[in-house]
């Protein structure tokens, strides 16, 4: 992980080396985005795994969640670090690259190399910050569209994604009915329950309370390191369960034999893991694209702009896969199962499953092997 | 509400008037804590309701949660806010004060009345602030007994509370199980989960980011206001529930018609809401009691200085009914079921019942139509 200039003197945090990206946008071809701000430009970082066919429809895009990258499979350059679903992208794993084309870019409002606030505004020569405009789920696939174009990508035989992920891929059944054949859908919803939008607020607000925060206009000086650490420490919270931490940690000390040295300092284990977890983003993670994407999640609404969330639904042409997890707290599994209800009243072909896993929200992201299986089982390609 | 100083020069903040006090402790008669600090005294707010028989068995003693006070029933002074178990508590009601003693205290280590962190430290003539030794719920029940004493009570009928309160409840059970013949707790375990310790952590978290924290000496200067008010909203997420959220603010904007005004600003219903609880607490609230008693509640164990938690539970002579809550995300009602059979292999006659309900962890200050029925059949006492 580091951090750097990027070749527009804005500030890059990249995961990786070997990075594509793709630009577009100009003088006569303004961003246009949902809220009715325009970009001058966007560049989008990208990873393609396997080849594309001649008449363009093996690809699959794979949508990540909030604070991930393009780097979804191995990385190109042996012995560096593996993307984040790894153990699914490349040759004859699950997403297999030997006969599919895979792609994964950063999302717009991100800081792994897509544009987003830690990009440099022309018009200012400095960073956007605060004055990057609003971004949604469909502003992000729109310009994964618009990336899928440049490629060549005629047909999508499958759009997959978990958590903010999966929000995306649901919007690209509903944005481009004719292109995609496939929507896997891990531990996300239609539109973002209300304890999902107060859960990113607390966030939020752990970042804008951090006095280095500084209205966002923090770039090129301290970081709101404490803010987005505290962010993050309570995201992890809702990405666990009960379960999880009951199992894992459960009321182990962080020193053994302090049984009895009653303290008011934290003293669990628990509490050390949670800040080791807040920590680790503050190293890789701008805060500013932190409010942008956690925003985006609450904004989502696959039924905004249309007269009602079953006509948007109604018009995906895709066969839906939707997973809910058993014990997760911030996508509720009987939310999922609900949207599947809703998709199918609508005419559309859509199935749920339910993972049942002890590891809450994230399961889709540590339950490897259920996950493969059921991956190939959506594709239709059981070996 | 209001804050002001104290006789001792220590801060005190104040939710009525009219308020009893007592005093222990001295040169000869310092109070030991179970971290084996020492305070020179113990100054215990508290209110009663009803009379207490000359055997002195009629008396209940109710236990309040995180940010609660003495003032549980009807204010003494008419048209002044009542107490927060007011529908249970009074002539004729659940807690029926034609025929109870009842007892409320505000907790060692809490802001309305009872020594805690912002008392005066006579040594150094200033607030204790972060000085205050660690307080153990044991501690509380502690000072309770002592209060108890002191108003003459042999017997409690009945010992009662939510949350924490459910928790000096339980170890009022095994600290004096001559004492005690009912115990009702509600939403309460007999340890915190690491879950209920990963949520504290974050409120405590938040109020030491804030620069105004100050190490915890802030008396007559600025609080932390923003760190309490995160520490609130964050906690008052966990003290409702997916779908409690969903049926009262659902996707609703704070400003009707802004439906297509995408903002990264604050536009949902629920985070005003949230906002609103946040900025409300601070009001009333000492920043530091809320580190001390969110602190007392992770380090809840009724097995600790027992060979095990069994030893601990097998102490307990009185009946003990326990309620869970169906959508409680803090207290599982799985974990307090869980409890309520741990107990009973103990010898111990323990009842289980659960809650349905929507409205979460705070069901109990909700639900008072059946909360009535239940503690009514808990005691007996059946119209």
């Amino acid at each position: 992980m580091k951090k750097e200039k990027d070749s527009a003197g804005g500030v890059k945090y990249s995961a990786y080396e070997g990075e594509h990206t793709f630009q577009f946008g100009g003088a006569n071809d303004r961003v246009y985005l949902e809220s009715g701000a325009a970009l001058p430009s966007v560049t989008v970082n990208f990873q393609t795994y396997g080849s594309l066919n001649s008449p363009g429809d093996n690809a699959i895009y794979i949508a990540h969640a909030l604070t991930g990258g393009s780097l979804v499979g191995e990385h190109r350059i042996p012995g560096k670090e593996a993307g984040w679903w790894e153990p699914l992208v490349g040759p004859g794993k699950a997403f297999d690259t030997d006969r599919y084309f895979v792609v994964c870019s950063n999302v717009l409002g991100g800081c792994y190399g897509t544009t987003g606030p830690a990009s440099l505004d022309v018009r200012r020569d400095r960073p956007y910050a605060m004055r990057f405009p609003v971004v949604t789920i469909r502003d992000m696939v729109k310009v994964q569209k618009r990336l899928l174009d440049h490629l060549g990508v005629k047909r999508l035989a499958c759009v997959a994604g978990g958590s903010m992920g999966g929000m995306q891929a649901l919007e690209w059944g509903v944005c481009y009915p004719q292109t995609v054949e496939r929507i896997i859908a891990i531990a996300a919803s239609g539109r973002l329950s209300p304890i999902g939008i107060a859960f990113n607020q607390a966030g939020r607000r752990a970042i804008l309370n951090d006095p280095s925060w500084q209205k966002g206009e923090y770039y090129g000086r301290q970081i709101p390191r404490d803010g987005l650490s505290l962010a993050r420490l309570i995201a992890t919270i809702t990405y666990r369960s009960y379960e999880s931490f009951e199992s894992r940690f459960g009321r182990t000390l962080q020193k053994a034999g302090e049984e009895n040295q009653l303290s008011i300092r934290d003293q669990f284990l628990v509490e050390s893991y949670l800040d080791y977890q807040g920590e680790k983003l503050t190293c890789r993670f701008d805060p500013n694209a932190y409010l942008y994407l956690s925003k985006a999640m609450d904004l989502h609404d696959l039924g905004r702009g249309y007269s009602c969330l079953e006509a948007a639904l109604g018009r995906i042409k895709a066969r839906v896969f939707l997973m809910g997890i058993s014990t997760d707290i911030l996508f509720y599994p009987q939310e999922v199962r609900g949207l599947a209800v809703e998709i199918r009243r609508c005419g559309v072909d859509a199935r749920y499953d339910e993972l049942t896993s002890p590891h809450g929200h994230d399961s889709f992201l540590i339950e490897y092997n259920t996950m493969a299986s059921y991956i190939r089982d959506c594709l239709g390609d059981r070996p």
